[in-house]
């Protein structure tokens, strides 16, 4: 048969015959440094056999692309070992570039400082074909920043700044209402919020959903603690409410995530407290272990794992757009967390709190 | 000041007054696209004022940095999440690579027939500057693959291959010994080991150990369950344990790491069975929840997160020495794990278990 009666081959099918990547081809193609010569001969003839003929669009496009998409994170790396939401988040966002052989670029940063630089390090070197904006701040100035570098972003819900960017929603603030309506059903009327730092997004609107909620109950006006979502910070959080007055005193503590709700669990057991009849618990996000801590807890079930696979898939789309398209991209809503009733509440104990330490 | 009595500027020097990434200030010097041009004026600025004269060796090396390290896994991305190991390894990687503004690249592949391309991809991309090898396989092909590709690489532990790669070494073997001596001492006789798959050097070399250790205490040789990891292989392994005739079922189960072992917990008081008085348990690893929950687990602690930041800070070392340099590097060795004992070990019951469905 003839090159004119078979489907025009493709850079795939070049990289397939020649047994490498199709950016080696690309580098082949654009005569790149790099490359083995062995690996540069079985590509040249694998172009040759199939009558291979880039277009200038489809170069441009298989030379720009990392194959990579890039997640950047002004936090302490061990938050992957101990928050109950990053690690099943980047095991989604695996997940979710799978399927275009692509992979996840993960670099944390001393602070939001160093974040600039290391967004434009990844978008100027070419490292990365996109990312995924979490931990969204009030008026996160990486939006712009991101805008400007021209590099294709999917943030994690909604930022309170203009985006042109495509939003993978997880509402959480029907299921704090939950959570209030469930300790108000049983009885208690002081709760306290631990919350995370208030300059994210998500840790403010879950705050205020919770303020909103226990007011809608007619709750007392509860304490509130700012923490960080790490286990110690849990605690030192736990310990402050504990140390008030029986009278100012929770009967009910709702934690930021389960990790802050777990330490904050031992430390009230460590002070002598019987759960849930001296302290009910609630944390958030439903982490692997939490059914099997004791006791159980009541938590929030997001889905990270989902909304990373979500938030990959929906870049991923993005990126093979690519810079000209007209089409607007939309927002993605996934299902609404919900409350998961165990253990850890129920109602408060009728007689005062007595700590034996 | 004159140039001459100044400090020769490096590119570092360059980048900090220019406000960008090194990356950039070398696509600027060697002219590559993709760089803004107000950032390429800005560079060139900045290059002029320090009277900076590039290298062709620092220009190569900058160059040809990728400021990231790669990790393929040939698992499901949702080890990440269920897996007591990998969350805090990844979170290890990250810190090891910090003081070296460099990232982490993660790619989990369908099967190892599908890692050789990977790596391909990687390497000939350059879109690593070196790769961390885990999950060693007996007769491990990648070994080869990698020095082929000439790509940096640290091994987890010691290949049963040559390798000229630096091993960082966390040896688990006198931990095996430490669990089954203490089960022992505790007057077990039947003890069943549920592992890892055994292609993997680390789940082989453990079972040997246990073998081993359990003939050196006179107990009964042992039944053994080679599973995956995950809680639901746990959980089915442990119910083809406890299935057994009660003269062979195990009074006391080892598990490859602590997922597998919560799982199998959680079975064993499902079939009603009270732990530990009718079913001693042992885990590996000592996750982040494994002290929280109910008995609380009985375990080896690694420490995956200095593992990872060990192997990520060696392979920075291996990448900046550079393809020339004539030193050997020598192997890394951390302190062995340990026996954590907590309540999931007990004497066995005297009397026979009697199982309440």
């Amino acid at each position: 048969m003839t090159a004119s009666d078979r489907r025009r081959a493709t850079i795939t099918d070049v990289a397939r015959r020649a047994g490498t990547s199709k950016g080696t081809v690309s580098m082949v193609l654009n005569d790149r440094p790099g490359v083995a010569p062995a690996t540069r001969a079985r590509v040249v003839a694998a172009v040759q056999d199939l009558g291979f003929r880039p277009s200038g669009a489809a170069r441009a496009l298989s030379l720009s692309r990392a194959d990579a998409i890039g997640l950047v994170l002004a936090r302490v790396p061990a938050t992957l070992r101990s928050d109950s939401f990053y690690a099943p988040f980047v095991a989604g966002l695996e997940q979710g570039v799978g399927h275009a052989d692509c992979a996840v670029l993960l670099r944390f940063v001393a602070d939001e400082a160093a974040e600039a630089a290391a967004y434009r390090a990844l978008a100027e070197g070419r490292r990365v074909d996109g990312v995924v904006l979490a931990d969204l701040r009030c008026d996160d100035p990486r939006v712009d920043l991101l805008a400007d570098l021209g590099l294709p972003t999917v943030t994690l819900n909604r930022p309170d700044v203009p985006s042109s960017a495509p939003a993978v929603c997880h509402d959480d603030v029907g299921a704090v209402e939950q959570v209030v309506a469930h300790l108000a059903a049983l009885g208690h009327r002081r709760t306290a919020y631990v919350g995370g730092p208030l300059r994210y997004l998500h840790a403010r609107r879950r705050r205020d959903a919770w303020r909103r909620a226990t007011r809608d109950h007619g709750l007392a006006p509860g304490v509130e603690v700012s923490a960080d979502f790490t286990a110690e910070g849990g605690a030192r959080a736990t310990h402050e409410l504990l140390d008030l007055r029986p009278a100012q005193r929770p009967t009910a503590v709702v934690y930021g995530n389960d990790t802050m709700a777990v330490a904050g669990t031992v430390v009230a057991q460590h002070r002598g407290l019987v759960l849930p009849r001296d302290l009910s618990v609630v944390g958030f996000d439903d982490g692997e272990l939490s059914a099997y801590v004791r006791p159980s807890l009541t938590t929030v079930r997001t889905d990270p794992f989902a909304w990373g696979e979500q938030a990959a898939r929906t870049l991923v789309d993005l990126v093979h757009l690519g810079p000209d398209h007209a089409a607007v991209p939309t927002d993605v809503h996934l299902d609404a967390p919900r409350l998961v009733v165990r253990d850890s509440t129920a109602p408060p104990a009728a007689h005062p709190i007595e700590e034996t330490r």
